[in-house]
């Protein structure tokens, strides 16, 4: 199962929770874990806060101070080099567990794609195991 | 299955590995993987050495050095932006191997919980997936 | 299941995606999750670019300056307090889905050992979760 979203922006933190919720309600999973995993080298998968919006855009700020761009060996084929290293930070995937057919998210817990190279389109795919 | 832990300082971490051992034993699972996920947002799950407790001290030095408190958007709500961000670079679970029916972390390796904004009782939620 | 890897350096990032679709194909599973564990305080697993070499490269440059060496409680034990944050950084494992039997990496995706304190030996432990 999979899903497509696109960011608008050269960096962007788009929240992905219902799509994801949508494919394990699908799944008539009711115990379990529901992995989410990008197939893209540039981007990630975070679970944090959902309320304000500017947790994400600090969460891009501080990766920014960082790993500032433009001064890397890969940036010479494909300036893009300060992307793959928050790719590599963040984590291209995350499990969460699954109980009476929700996911068991935090009150205050959403599931985001991080696109460190936009815009694009990005792939996002769900597996959902249950638990025998 | 789920337990609660409490921190005592405005940023600890805890080991968590006593706590995941029992449940992976009552579980009876002899061959799987193992899901550990904090529900929260300034929270994070790591594996890491289990021997000299400096280790963790240092994890928190850096990321207090790396990400500072009081300069991001969300302070002005919550003035907790650095522990959201600390946890998204951390992240909030990890999948660790079941074989024998023994968490098969290694000979220096213990499960921790990073609070990031306490002191406060945070909840950890367990999952065993059975390999079939 | 598990295979070892030799680093050969100081720091060093190993491509050890061959190994991993091995077991993946041997396993004959064609639907599922692929949990790669690496059982040791100062490695960790990614997943990043496979065509140009220099973004592994620039991932051990860019944690080197986040995170410098000799400065930290633990170096005073075994000297290697840099390398165990680093490992928290990124992290001890990896999931990855699996479809038709095989692992679902993305064009530019391949799956690396960080050795952050070599050279050693060191094992990876791979699991195999079918999707039921």
């Amino acid at each position: 199962m999979e899903f497509t979203i696109s960011s608008d922006k050269s960096q962007q933190i788009l929240d992905i929770s219902d799509s994801v919720k949508r494919l394990v309600a699908a799944s008539g999973v009711e115990d379990g874990v529901c992995n989410v995993f990008v197939p893209h080298a540039t981007a990630a998968i975070t679970i944090n806060e959902n309320a304000d919006p500017n947790v994400c855009l600090d969460i891009l700020d501080a990766l920014d101070a960082l790993v500032p761009s433009g001064r890397w060996r890969h940036d010479r084929i494909d300036n893009n080099a300060s992307a793959h290293i928050k790719a590599s930070i963040i984590g291209p995937s995350e499990s969460i567990p699954i109980k009476g057919g929700s996911l068991q998210l935090g009150t205050w817990q959403d599931i985001f794609l991080c696109d460190f190279d936009g815009p694009r389109e990005r792939r996002v795919i769900v597996t959902i195991i249950k638990k025998v």
